[in-house]
């Protein structure tokens, strides 16, 4: 029973764990089931690193705030009165109430319901009563927590001094992004699932379709299986070499309309991502059960709804779909060693009506039942890795190289973390 | 994530710890949040002070028993045959199991439903059946544990040597309480809540009404604002000198007639207390939400309801209020670190009749709305407390002076038992 | 509060624990609370000793699998093509998922949800897509887990090597069981319970009738008291000589229908393990309401129902009732230092028929309610056992002599395992 016997003992060694793992097979079993290393997690990778957390039309009025947890963190995210976003630890500076309780509310000030002190939308401490006379108002604003504003996509890091080459990111992203016009849309619905597994697990499965064709029906309605990276099999070249054409066609066409698509792949950068946009299969048009657009209004100035899907993988907790009619983007927030929360939102034009120009039946349907059905995947991955005859297995050089590269990816972070 | 960290290693030096608290400011983040630092409160605060466990008449008869739970320990308190009120550790010497399950009872002796084993109201053995022959009942009584009966409350102390100035505090009380006579009582209503906070926080905020004016708008109809220890300002000194002549007034009234009402403030006490009798605003008879009295028939042998409301709080764990037509009384349990048990029973006259003398709705309207909004400010600040934002906040030298006293009380009584 | 102190620090000193053992008293409270010797449990006790799980009926044809989790252990049990069952860990080869998350079902091959990866029924990898050329199928074969069937009775070993006086068990015992035929019988109901205590109260509670008479009036039925080896009194003397005399005049007649009966205990054994047929009381032919046959179609080629009761009891976690009519079987599964399954299986011939032969409710009544009067005695045990008041007490040594052989045996083995 080695796995249980490391996970209950605190002399489990991280730095000697991290040092031997073996690439090309998945992690060893404490990575997914140890609340040590969950620990190791929230403070070297979630606490180190730009986390997605949501949308810059979550908060789309001064005024407007959102709050998210993070581990034990709980941070609030404001727009200001000069329209800027800001984040900042959810804490009463004075006996440590949180300041906003709701996911969603629109405020004046920052009012703590315990005592009432006060902080302006840039956190500023403009009101305590009752204290002594030497009371400084100034040395107790709240504190502040980074957030990147990326066309729209919101990033917050937790650190001091966060990772520089989020710029990097964002100068490659924004031409990729910006067409999308995300401050034009509205969150139309916003759903929230709890797995009962690693947080690794839950990206490890999104980093591969190996899964997609026996366990999502739904989902591959629209994309095209050529795009999983199967092995290479006579039987399939010929296929496969028409599809790289169409693609390369495609990529062609839509970077004329000034929509980049080709793949940008940055995996292995402290703040690592990868996109590309991709044709959709049949209708061609959206991820929906018929592959047709969802929303009728589509987003921001595109006339032609095959445009084919827009993705945007981050490391360590999103991933986002850009379609002509609506966007789809998720983050992975670590609950404990053993729960993870999926938040899902599908975004569509601000101006598009429900029961009008989308149904939210049709616009949900295909993530809703290819979360659940991922969520099941996790679940039984992690029900095995808590078992004692688990050992790391062997990736497909083939069709799991992003899983290798997101264990590799965290394995070097955990690592210099630890240093 | 600094407050995280502490917590889950055992290298915590909670000697450290208390060692740098900075008197004035709220407690550092372990004390609220580690599993650690509660395993200690519950071994040197509750396992080694006087608890507030309930009343008298709790067990009325001889026979009656009432069961509580402190941390992991199942407590027994009976009244014998002597009407002598007894604790004992809730365990059988057999096989250990739980002698009465119930939180209530009456029994002629105590008989385990394991094995019949059988203990009198004294807590001797005296039936075993089975055992070897030199098996000896007299070695085999239950474990007692310590009991007070001030005037009708009952506190009990799980150490071997209880701290001896409990009599300290009973001589100076009595005077106060026994007016109100609790034996003539019955328990009208017994209301548990579990917050989700640490006891700490229950306390800190039973200790200060700064929070008062915004969140209990039932409690403050009753309640004098000029009560709550506001910082002197210009505007209202006229109001405050005013009230201070009106209490001192009402004070000499009431001790007149034989109530006990200026302050007694020992807060620093192994046994720590106090208590003042105030007066209630408007009809200025109860803690009711039009201020009247809530039970027709008065306590003891008071004519008049116009008494207003003797408060008494006790370290670690109680806090009461006697009016002249009831009593409300609250002992607050540690569950977890994270978790708390607050219990609250509402006293009338033995001979009230509910629906006539009393109505239950109009009786706990207040304190049910007190503990709830309770209950959400001590949740908020115990998601506050696990954040690694979380320091410890400066307390009003004014609303917060009976807090600080709390703090100061907790952290000398597990240096103490730290030694 | 000696007990929850030394539960929460990981220096306890579980050898030391161990070696501290005062015979004929019941264990420290450590060994039912504390999660570090509930993971030594895990390690020592269940993972390297013989564990019942099920009946060869529980998968009667090729093909058919049942799962069971032992601990942190997913384990698969499946009937080969070949008839022979076998059993492995319930963990792909691949990234760790479980091949079967169904209690029991029936299949071709095992192929795994997530990938596909597909095994036949002996365990052996056949298909596995996109891995690398290199791959080799024959070194990613299931991991087995040992299993043996005995007369129909199915037990399973984690260890690599186990305890070989499995073998003696299975020769002593094949006598007493083989006649009933567990083959010819169907799982006519199973219900699981879980206990709130340790697994170790659970199997105390099961080895002594100290406590039948004043908890199972159902049981208590078709039991002669005499059985429950009450120290001997004068005014039981006669009666007690009447019942020995009884039990040995139908002992001699069962054997010589071919039905072993006298007791056989060899507890202190590796591979612990007693039984005795004892004779039912009033009716005399089954453990029910009434006493009679709860089922018209009596087991194997038995025509009289008169042929008492055989029991048989195995360390550390099965007993068994073997009536005529029916058989009802217990597998105790740990889930936690605080909580237990208990699993109960009634068989019937595979002949008989629901609603004409036997009906659930009259089949089941008996050992519904005395399992759930043994579930309260061991929750309340568990309850005294955290209490610091608890301390081992005296086993009787005349009705709890089984008790202090079952404890022995867990010392002497937990001690193997440690040494």
């Amino acid at each position: 029973m080695t796995s249980s016997t490391i996970a209950f003992h605190p002399s489990l060694n991280l730095r000697e764990l991290v040092a031997r793992r073996v690439p090309g097979y998945s992690l060893e079993a404490p990575f997914y089931t140890s609340p040590a290393v969950f620990d190791a997690d929230m403070e070297h990778i979630f606490g180190k690193h730009w986390i997605y957390v949501g949308v810059s039309i979550d908060v789309p009025e001064a005024g407007d705030y959102m709050t998210v947890q993070i581990g034990s963190q709980p941070i609030l995210i404001v727009r200001d009165d000069d329209n800027e976003i800001r984040a900042f630890h959810n804490v009463c500076r004075h006996r440590g109430s949180r300041l906003c309780a709701e996911e969603k509310g629109t405020v004046g000030n920052l009012v703590c319901p315990y005592h009432q002190w006060t902080y302006d939308l840039t956190g500023k401490l403009i009101f305590a009563d009752h204290m002594a006379e030497g009371f400084d108002l100034s040395h107790h604003s709240l504190k502040p927590v980074h957030v990147r504003n990326m066309s729209g996509l919101l990033f917050i890091c937790l650190a001091d001094n966060p990772p520089e080459d989020f710029d990097v990111m964002a100068e490659a992203m924004t031409p990729y992004i910006a067409p999308h016009k995300i401050d034009d849309c509205k969150v139309a619905v916003q759903v929230d699932i709890i797995e009962q597994g690693n947080w690794k697990l839950t990206l490890e499965n999104n980093r591969e379709c190996y899964h997609c064709t026996a366990n999502h029906p739904e989902l591959t309605v629209s994309l095209f299986a050529y795009s999983y990276g199967f092995a290479p099999k006579a039987e399939t070249a010929e296929g496969l070499r028409q599809y790289d054409e169409m693609v390369a066609d495609r990529h062609q066409h839509w970077e004329s309309c000034g929509l980049p698509s080709t793949e940008v792949e940055r995996l292995s950068d402290v703040t690592g991502f990868r996109t590309m946009r991709m044709p959709l299969d049949r209708a061609g048009q959206s991820q929906t059960l018929d592959t047709k657009a969802a929303c009728k209004k589509l987003l921001a100035d595109f006339k032609d709804a095959s445009i084919g899907g827009l993705s945007f993988w981050t490391q360590p907790n999103s991933w986002h779909h850009f379609m002509a009619d609506h966007i789809v983007t998720f983050s992975v927030i670590p609950l404990t060693a053993d729960t993870t929360l999926v938040r899902t939102k599908w975004l569509v034009h601000k101006d598009a009506v429900e029961g009008v120009d989308y149904d939210v039946e049709n616009l949900t349907a295909v993530w809703n039942a290819t979360n659940d059905q991922d969520r099941r995947l996790v679940e039984e991955s992690h029900q095995g890795a808590k078992s004692s005859a688990y050992q790391p297995g062997p990736y497909s050089p083939y069709t799991e190289t992003l899983v290798e590269k997101f264990s590799e990816w965290y394995i070097n972070r955990l690592s210099a973390g630890l240093e």
